[in-house]
């Protein structure tokens, strides 16, 4: 266990990709850090004022003394948003080389993020959740396949970095929906996603994905049933 | 002059504050690099292909041969994206300082450009360029008033960081547009957006607007000449 300079909390919820990515980064970091689950069906009145006044997990609680995550420390900083958490855990825990040395590498990583920021993740509510077309998230997948490197085994290289963590939660959550069929998305639409990411013209897209799927740090955050259950709960 | 380890070309628009931010970190930073003055009516038809994909400024070129801007080597990096190549900026010359050391803080700055860029950089355009309402600037501007510290100069404390040079060009614009009554929008709606930022409720902002605008960077920076010309062409 990587034992940050101070303690950590992390505010989370299963379902969400965002708050999925700064639990990836913290199990890569092999950090020690307490994790509270917020309900955001019915969010605790302290979370807002005490914690993120955005309202939204993720969030983090850094420093401070040794308390209940039920009652925040005004001593501790509150940070949010999910992807300057993950470059705050890159930050903290520089043994986990989620950041390359390289500055070249390291604005690839950051521009691989943007692809996604600008043309992926603003598609998983709307296709997986509010069943709109697939197109989109198809062709922001092919964006994000231009922008893979040559030759290595993640987005920017062989070494796993922000740009790997800020995509595999939401890549994890279209695959499970779909190939479960889970979703506010028509069968016909589940399907056709299925089967567009198995063409030819996604293969080095697929086998990507694969490897950042058989990451220890993805299995042991991604929580399946948990998430099968909200998607069934909600849509079947 | 810093001298970075490799060559470096930007190609820039005195008119475009995306890029004007890159030029901010680059004058921090004191560095040595080629400027190529990119005309976005009438773009060079080597851009998109040979520099940026997106055919948009800014870019950067690192590395290569030392040629001229206008037939750029494959051999050197191409990176795009203002708020990446400002931390590109910030991760080579770091006694520029750009990035505070300690890792909240480096959060607390990169959240200040999360609200600026969720807050504020959308409604330039729709307020100086198409005379949409001063409404969202305004509630904009407020938003990062409310992210600025309790004490410090800058948008995270004493130390000029990547947080203050994404915020430059855009309230320079903001003020240089208003203060001349030259943009789309109304001269009323320019006189209520002069007189808002002069209430006692946006002090503090103010403050650190006017601290930002003496900075040497920016005014080495801002060719506020070239940009009337332009505004007064478009809109007088
Ligand atoms: N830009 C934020 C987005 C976070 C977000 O939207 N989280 C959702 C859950 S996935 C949330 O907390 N929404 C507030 C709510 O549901 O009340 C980030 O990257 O952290
Ligand atoms: N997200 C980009 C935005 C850059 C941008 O929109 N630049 C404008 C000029 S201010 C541009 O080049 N537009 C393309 C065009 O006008 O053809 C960044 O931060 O660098």
């Amino acid at each position: 266990m990587a034992v940050a300079t101070q303690r950590i909390t992390l505010y989370t919820t299963k379902i969400c990709p965002y708050a999925h990515r700064v639990e990836i980064a913290l199990a890569e970091a092999q950090a020690e850090y307490k994790k509270y689950q917020i309900d955001l069906a019915n969010k605790p009145e302290w979370y807002a004022p005490k914690v993120n006044p955005a309202s939204k997990v993720p969030a983090l609680a850094y420093g401070g003394p040794d308390i209940a995550p039920e009652t925040p420390s005004p001593e501790s900083e509150k940070l949010a948003e999910s992807l300057i958490l993950v470059e705050f855990v890159a930050d903290l825990f520089p043994q986990a080389s989620l950041l390359p040395e390289d500055p070249v590498l390291r604005a690839k990583a950051r521009f691989f993020v943007e692809t996604i920021s600008s043309k992926l993740t603003p598609t998983y509510g709307a296709f997986v959740l509010r069943g709109e077309s697939s197109e989109r998230v198809l062709s922001g997948l092919e964006a994000i396949q231009d922008t893979l490197p040559e030759t290595g085994k993640y987005a920017v290289g062989d070494q796993y970095t922000i740009a790997d963590v800020a995509f595999t939660p939401f890549i994890a959550r279209f695959k499970f929906a779909t190939e479960n069929e889970l979703g506010k998305f028509t069968p016909e639409e589940g399907r056709r996603f299925v089967e567009a990411l198995q063409q030819p013209k996604f293969l080095k897209l697929s086998a990507y994905i694969g490897r950042l799927l058989e990451r220890e740090s993805f299995k042991a955050t991604f929580d399946r049933d948990f998430f099968k259950g909200f998607l069934q709960q909600r849509f079947s």
